[in-house]
């Protein structure tokens, strides 16, 4: 039996690259030999105990590789072909793909956790920061690269991009709006481009490292506003002239970015929550209108499926959008400990790294 | 001047009949002779001084009446004409009206509330437990009463049955939805009967009160719940066989019913906020699917505005609904101070009272 | 090799009982064994040479059943196990399923046809109107019936109740809203029923049999008219005091009720299509408002995949909806020659007739 | 009484310049000083007599100008303040504008055209091309112009650019569409502006004049298709793999661009339809999928308001995109005659021309 190698979770505190079997592939599935990959904040909190998946899985959901082998019942592919997958990959027939909820597909309890979604590679199958990765029903998840892209100009698209992108949908953004993105790690870079895709007229970055404010200008953002400086939520209603924001995303995951993202929305606004919280939030009475507004909060998980990367990688194939640019470091499979080290205490204005074989 | 009775706010724990002059009318407003009008638990916040409000103001926002005079601008109407406006008296000309957030005009910060919306009736102008109301931008909010409807068949209309639907349409429920509905007092029934009519197909109330479990099944729903009797949560998950409601409606404003309804969702689910919170909300790490759902929280604040009236009359006048059938207790209005002890004591499974000159 | 009886599309003019042999099925597939079927308005259009299907194709579209035998990969499903499946049969994976358009899979160029959407079932592949029938892709849909329903009372779902209900909800009825449906056939007369399940207040019905308007009645109309005693489009006007209706619904397709619903459109009001049409349409200058109004026309295919089939149970399950009713006649697939020259002739007043084994 | 100068419709094939009264204004009115204004396809419509108004109308919709003087009882602003108007101008207060649906504020019967909608300057009162103009409904219509903005800069907000962009939103258009707008003139040209404001990644535009093809490249087009060297529909059909687009935007009011705009669509595309037609429309069978598809064909009026305003001058002063690029040529109000006649004629590649007092 073939063997490859892999990034495997041991304990709290280890990820260690060690070798295991090439997957088998049933009927729905294809083997796809990855030829890039990247580590992702979720990554980070599996490595520290803080969110819990099983030991000896493979770790990592940003998969961009070539065909290797096709399951019997799999057609409408060819080996060879460069493709991506989604890190969620919905099955195409659960309750919640037929009802348009492709992510949900699949969620249920486990450790104590709601609603796992349909994210499986890295979670609660195999993941990618491997030599090889099996895709589930790959018919429905398998994406081909348009001709004249490379790797690490679509890394991006499974999570990343996804994931912002959708920050700015779920707000419902129309030409006109302000926005604002507090915390502008990949994540929320990706959500400044979607609010500027969608047509907002002014948008508002928080964060306070100079390579992210930076960044995130260059992507769209029309104010940025360094949170050690200034009180982020005064300054954000200062810029609107005390109305607020029509829609606010919040890219982090803390109660901190939550209610600043709350309070400066305007009557009526939308709050879109994309951070992958460690703790209960809190609500404030004085920062929801006490159930006198007309607000929404909105959580959305990274869409996936093969029309989700279709379309992603027409964005940057069309030039509208240039995300492969938040690729700052790059790493050999077999140093990716080492990149784990680095992007887990994100030295060096780290933003994603590029994980080659 | 002329001079009438008034049910007045004269500091927390005293609303009482006194006399005040008649309103005068600007060119844009009416002036409209209250023939049924009555209190909603929103005035019983205000009693209490847990709803701040300017002493000597008229309490009330929910008119029925005849027009008695018009302004010199208003066209479209006649004197004598039987009418009702919402709770909510929208300019028409705000920028939240002209985005269609007719709700939110006039939001701003008062009292350390983020958002007042557009309530102003018995909030921050003279309200109508009175024999005379100011109807401010008359051509906006007078909605004329179909002939052969009767007062306390619309008495409902501008806030209970406005407020109560509201939480079904901002729930976006579809035909063949599961609902369930936390709290049934009148906005929690008028809830069952907008998720009737939007085509729920299971509808779950829960609450304690024999009268209201009751009143509830007859509105709509196809299962009750004594939340003293079982475990809310555990119940509804049992009746959808482990899966969670697609919309939970929330009609009280507490702790309790707010986090019972975010654990009853499934994965994707829209919890619909009404209540008047008075402390801050805790959002569980553990039902909100921590940042991993597609789930969405909307608070939506009483549609007013002629339009919105002239609905929900016609969904009395079809026979829809028959939301009229809240009214438990009658009163004269010089006997007001009795019907505030009666109601603000939920004394004789009182759902609504009828105010009558 | 086991065979089987199944109604075979010869020639125009010509469906006609005849054996063939029992399907085969592969790893994604199911046998299903038919207990009930129907005809449908489409598979007379068939038998008359208006719409081009191979010949020697098994016919039918609407199949309730019990299954015989499950693919290799299928899971979640036991033999034996009662089910039905929609009219459309979407694969799951395809890009238009991807994107929430399942009905839409699999459209394509043929005949002419421009879209033949996800519509296999008797036109695309063997049908059910036969003793046995493949269903491709089982895991997306077989819908298993709820215990305590008939046959007979989820016979509408595959295709009656699942297009006429679309008609409602494409046409975004809302709580309030006054509707119009052309042609009171069983697809129009679901349209009612679904538009009162969605709120409408006043409900049209235009046709002129006589059983159907005291049907269209039953179901939830308000007004019937028929369109040989007086003119609809002045009668509609009448009924809404000149204003028009929020959404009308076309459930025939022809060029006079077409031009009838548009004429019918208060502006910025919505046109549903149903009709599968056989000729150009045309739509009238001074129906359409000169390019003046904010109109919007839309025509819906009906939508399948085994969560709508549970949706549609629900609303029969929950006795919100009656379609059942809609049986007017029953016959032996051996004698459904005749049931065609029945149904195809509109004799005895049929409404949709049952086929059994 | 003073008089001022204004162009009115005398006859068919004549508009011309002439004196009459300064407009006196009501309590909710303004009087606004002309400072510029331009000419649309429409009133060239007028003009030919193919659109009618009352003899003696002063024609033109697109205001930019000064308060001169304000109605009693307007608030909010101050005279000498510069503005700009809505082409349309909703009243705030009629049934249409309370559900959300402003441009159809006043919509009905006249001349034989369905729906004139809240079209009032230029067509039911007098117009702008005049020295001053009475704005009805001051504080719903009356848009400050932000510090900064020449007129020419927000001289397409009032109509080009409010339908032009209503074009692409009407259409939904999302992230990754594929976008074909027929006809390049002024309001197609800001079709493709906004299809690429909301994020199409495809953007095909279809014209033949030079001028026009290469101002769509700058503005948006990522290819553009002269319909006399290649038949446009094969070249979409060719440009999307045979797929067709997304969301097609019709922008000049003929068979031949709607047709070609419908045989565009894939399966369960949207046509979004601008242009104002003049003669009956023709749906072929064989283009709108025979009643099997899910397309939507959606009519839209160049929204109004301030609130509509202000949003499409914040598109300006952001810098998003740049449409006061579209005027080509400038006149003297004294010449407008003249400028009527280059414009009906489109002479000099002119695409829109300003007219100064």
């Amino acid at each position: 039996m073939a063997r490859m190698k892999a990034a495997i979770f041991v304990e709290p505190g280890r990820i260690v690259l060690d070798e295991k079997p090439v997957p088998d592939i049933g009927p729905n599935d294809a083997l796809v030999r990855i030829t890039t990959t990247t580590i992702c904040g979720t990554d980070v909190h599996i490595l520290k105990g803080e969110y819990p998946v099983e030991r000896g899985l493979t770790i990592g959901h940003e998969p961009v590789g070539v065909i290797e082998k096709l399951g019997s019942a799999v057609t409408g592919y060819r080996e060879g072909q460069r493709v991506i997958a989604g890190a969620i990959t919905p099955s195409g027939h659960s309750y919640a793909c037929l009802c348009g909820c492709h992510s949900q597909d699949g969620a249920g309890t486990r450790h104590g956790f709601k609603a796992m979604g349909g994210w499986r590679f890295g979670n609660t199958i195999d993941g990618c920061q491997a030599e090889f990765v099996r895709v589930p029903d790959a018919m429905v998840n398998l994406s081909p690269i348009p001709d004249g892209l490379t790797d690490e100009q679509v890394l991006m698209c499974p999570d990343i991009m996804s994931t912002g992108f959708s920050g700015a949908e779920s707000g419902r953004i129309r030409i006109g709006d302000t926005v604002v993105v507090f915390a502008l790690g990949p994540i929320g870079l990706c959500a400044v481009a979607g609010a500027k895709l969608m047509g907002a007229t002014t948008i508002i970055g928080v964060d306070t490292v100079p390579k992210r404010l930076e960044t995130a200008r260059r992507l769209g953002c029309d104010h940025v506003i360094d949170f050690k400086a200034v009180d982020p939520v005064e300054e954000v209603m200062r810029l609107t002239d005390g109305r607020g924001v029509d829609v606010a995303i919040e890219a982090l995951g803390t109660q901190q970015t939550f209610e600043s993202a709350l309070r400066s929305l305007r009557p009526g606004g939308t709050l879109s929550s994309l951070g992958v919280y460690s703790t209960d939030l809190t609500i404030p009475l004085s920062a929801f209108s006490a159930g006198l507004g007309d607000n929404t909060i909105v959580t959305t998980l990274c869409p996936g499926g093969k029309e989700r990367m279709r379309r992603l990688m027409e964005v940057v194939a069309s030039g509208r959008a240039d995300l492969g640019a938040l690729v700052t470091h790059r790493y050999k499979l077999d140093d990716i400990e080492a990149a784990y080290d680095l992007f887990s205490h994100q030295r060096d204005g780290v933003l994603k790294v590029a994980i080659t074989p």
